[in-house]
């Protein structure tokens, strides 16, 4: 299995920041750490060429396990030998577990020791997922990175079922080693572990203690960004983060703004990935040096200007703000691609500078200069 | 003005067809005929980036008056410097007059000798136009080939209504024309008459001569394509193409399909423009050279070759015909942004052979063979 080879490597850390260079070997190529992956929930980053998203750099980005179970099903998944032949994307697939979507998406949802049983969203079919079922999709898939099946945990639940929760999903991340063992010699892929535990201290380091036992090739943090507060979510991932073990790349789930990836990256991590930027982006909202603008306000109407002349996306070097807010107004599809466009090139030219300044020592600075001029909101 | 010049020459005409290939030409280049023209209402190819639809070879796009009139609203496209520098796109650009979309969008309509009053379809709103203000729309517009003002009637129309209607075109053509010549020396701008008439055979003669006294730079049949059966619009365009003065371009509006493609052609029609294209893109239906087919359907489910193996569109070079349906299935933006590429594509094609064969004298041979495997529809 390829958790016996080297996976990671830690290039460079600096000094007054947990900050750190690395590289992630998978199996469609390497992955330049730390890096934002972005959303392709149905084997589709939404409205965009996969031409356009690799040809931006991405090596590395992210399906749901739940969705693309549901929908073309794993028969169609199975007969195209793979996600990869079916959605022709030729780099890297980090699928998750389903767990978040079960428990976001789904209706009827009901955990037991065995798995999960739930409605589908889109026709209301039941269906019954086991953490080994949900490590065979992911063999099926031939995802880069899987992710064990795991209960998930909204902020503001008590401690009790917090407690439940992470006991169960302990169980199910041995469960899904055990499964993921059976494939060995036949699949590629690298199964991660998910820390749980709410927002609890004692909770959290038990998850962090008994996923680390188990030795997978990376640890994620699942249940932070969940609608905590800021500093809620600043004090535990800052928390965990420590707690986890340096060789391995770590991943926190589900953030992907600059004010959070920031964070995440001071305090090592590797890996994070959100909807956040083409989601808003399908909303008319792009991101700037100066802060998020919202296209579509009156104030655009006449601006001749890009939407941000330091960008080189099609939107930035081609059409004006007036023009986009003009296809914004009318719902025209042009405007959602070249949003979507916009805001992953922001991002992944976010992820090369910040590269480059722990390369050469200067993060920290660098993060504090970015998020100045960020948060001043010139616009 | 520009008709003072030669803008259309006609390289080669075939016997046993009034098929011929020309050029026009036109402010932003000239253009190759018989030519099909891509819609773009909002001054955007729907789903496609302005350089994917030049790269094709499409050098003249259609705009629509009504719907740019009302948004984004002459104000910013004359801030702009007009629709060019607005949407970004440097071929020509042809405008409708707006007639059309008054009669089959707006509401509360009225006719009078004056002008029409009409309520906008998006807010509503009070608007009167008369045909002097839409030719100075298209002028601050800077279209390349700008449409007189006409009154559309529907198949089924009274002789006596179709022939009001008539007298009131033909007054307006004159109309358009002394607000054109306003503009001399000012703007590059052609103006084309349009002939309605009905599906009354003396009404359209004598549409076509009273248009014909005006002497535009080119004219367009209006009011084919409308709702009557295929026979009578064979019929009626014969009757009309063939009274059609020789040395101009002849536009038919609103017709875009194969058949009706090969049929105009074969009539001696230059231009035509139609949205079924990308209106039943976006909703799935694709050519191919055996027919259309609906990618929605359960039987791609599983099909691992793409849309048509002839085709070079991304679509067809990249993506197979399950990974499509998937994403139709899933509503994913990029389903209709590859399949409105497909069928731009399919039908540029289309025009490129159909200028190959009216130049080697084979065209009526090669339209019959086409169509012969598009109807036969093996899919």
């Amino acid at each position: 299995m390829a958790q016996k080879q080297r996976i990671f490597t830690v290039h460079q850390t600096i000094s007054g920041s947990l900050a750190r260079r690395g590289t992630l070997e998978l199996p469609h190529g390497p992955v330049e750490t730390p890096a934002f992956m972005p959303v392709g929930t149905n084997a589709t980053v939404k409205a965009l060429y996969h031409r356009t998203v690799s040809d931006m750099g991405y090596r590395l980005i992210l399906g749901n396990t739940y969705h693309l179970y549901l929908r073309p099903g794993i028969e169609v998944i199975k007969s195209f030998g793979g996600l990869h032949r079916f959605s022709s994307w030729d780099g890297n697939i980090l699928t998750d577990s389903g767990g978040f979507q079960v428990f976001s998406l789904s209706r009827l949802r009901k955990v037991t020791e065995a798995g999960v049983s739930f409605q589908s969203h889109i026709d209301g079919s039941r269906h019954f997922l086991t953490p080994e079922a949900v490590v065979d999709l992911q063999c099926v898939f031939g995802s880069d990175i899987m992710m064990c099946l795991d209960v998930c945990t909204p902020y503001g639940y008590t401690y009790r079922k917090a407690s439940e929760a992470l006991r169960i999903t302990t169980d199910w991340a041995k469960r899904s080693k055990e499964q993921w063992k059976t494939y060995e010699g036949e699949s590629n892929g690298l199964l991660f572990g998910i820390v749980q535990g709410n927002f609890y201290k004692d909770l959290r380091s038990q998850s962090i203690e008994e996923i680390g036992e188990l030795d997978f090739p990376g640890i994620a943090l699942g249940g932070l960004s969940v609608g905590e507060p800021r500093e809620i979510y600043s004090e535990y991932l800052a928390y965990a983060a420590r707690q986890l073990p340096e060789e391995k790349p770590r991943y926190v789930m589900g953030i992907g703004t600059p004010e959070y990836i920031f964070e995440a990256v001071s305090q090592g991590i590797d890996l994070f990935d959100c909807v956040f930027a083409t989601r808003t982006a399908r909303n008319g909202a792009l991101f700037t040096r100066h802060g998020m603008i919202q296209i579509k306000k009156a104030r655009w109407e006449y601006d001749q200007g890009p939407v941000d002349d330091a960008c080189t996306c099609t939107a930035c070097t081609r059409y004006s703000r007036g023009y986009l807010r003009h296809l914004f107004k009318c719902g025209e599809i042009l405007g959602a691609v070249l949003a979507s466009e916009h805001n992953l090139l922001f991002l992944r030219n976010l992820m090369e500078a910040i590269h480059r300044h722990i390369e050469s020592g200067t993060y920290e600075r660098f993060k504090g200069a970015f998020l100045d001029a960020y948060t001043r909101g010139e616009d």
